[in-house]
């Protein structure tokens, strides 16, 4: 698995106990742990134990595995720090967000109140979502 | 799976074809459709064709087949649209921003300079974050 990790990054690290972190959760294939740069507490990254840069990189079924923790995790999360709803977000590239890059997923734990808005959107045009449609599904051929 | 439909439900209807939708992927277990009310162009959601109410009454298997689906739409709408990036969310319950109660999972294309900043957080104090560590151990037990 040696070949699978990027001695330079901060999640592997993490994962190889070089750096400390408040571990949630570990499986063969998977790791979690507090986001110390928490939006809510509670706050936990869900990462694979082998480096993919994103979900463009990363293939099915490792992406499977990380997901199926996600899945495990969010219930006791919610329950745990008592919150009213979780988010779930991964964020591919730095326009979307990402900071490190090893593919995380945040589980982010949401209660009544607490302020975070949701981003307001761009309203399609006339006739304009069924081009979008399109355009989309030709990319598949 | 009549009695995995609910029929009331928006997404239930649009996945039955009672409700219009731009529809970019379809599997045996799966729906892909346009939102039509857009953060970005192409924003996409992802459903299962069963009717689960969100990530914490959906079994394990049905959510994989759902994010083997987000994982393969992911980058060919990033190819599509052109986008600079992608967000994936996952909204459970009313107060992390759950509109419609069908499990759904937004692809959601991002450009650079696109103005959606993200959510700043809320810092732990000193020790916090490990006693946070504690309690969600805790509730896995």
């Amino acid at each position: 698995m040696d070949n699978m990790t990027d001695p330079e990054c901060l999640f592997c690290k993490i994962i190889a106990g070089k750096i400390p972190s408040e571990k949630i959760y570990e499986d063969a294939d998977t790791f979690a742990f507090l986001d110390i740069h928490p939006i809510n507490r509670g706050h936990t990254l869900v990462v694979p134990k082998e480096h993919y840069q994103n979900m463009y990189t990363i293939p099915a079924e490792p992406f499977a595995k990380v997901m199926r923790t996600v899945h495990l995790l969010a219930p006791k999360i919610k329950s745990a720090v008592g919150a009213h709803g979780i988010n779930i977000g991964i964020n591919n590239d730095g326009p979307a967000g990402q900071l490190v890059f090893h593919l995380h997923v945040h589980i982010i734990p949401r209660f009544e109140g607490d302020g975070f808005a949701h981003w307001h959107g761009n309203p399609y045009q006339e006739g304009e979502i069924t081009t979008m449609k399109e355009i989309i599904i030709q990319a598949f051929k």
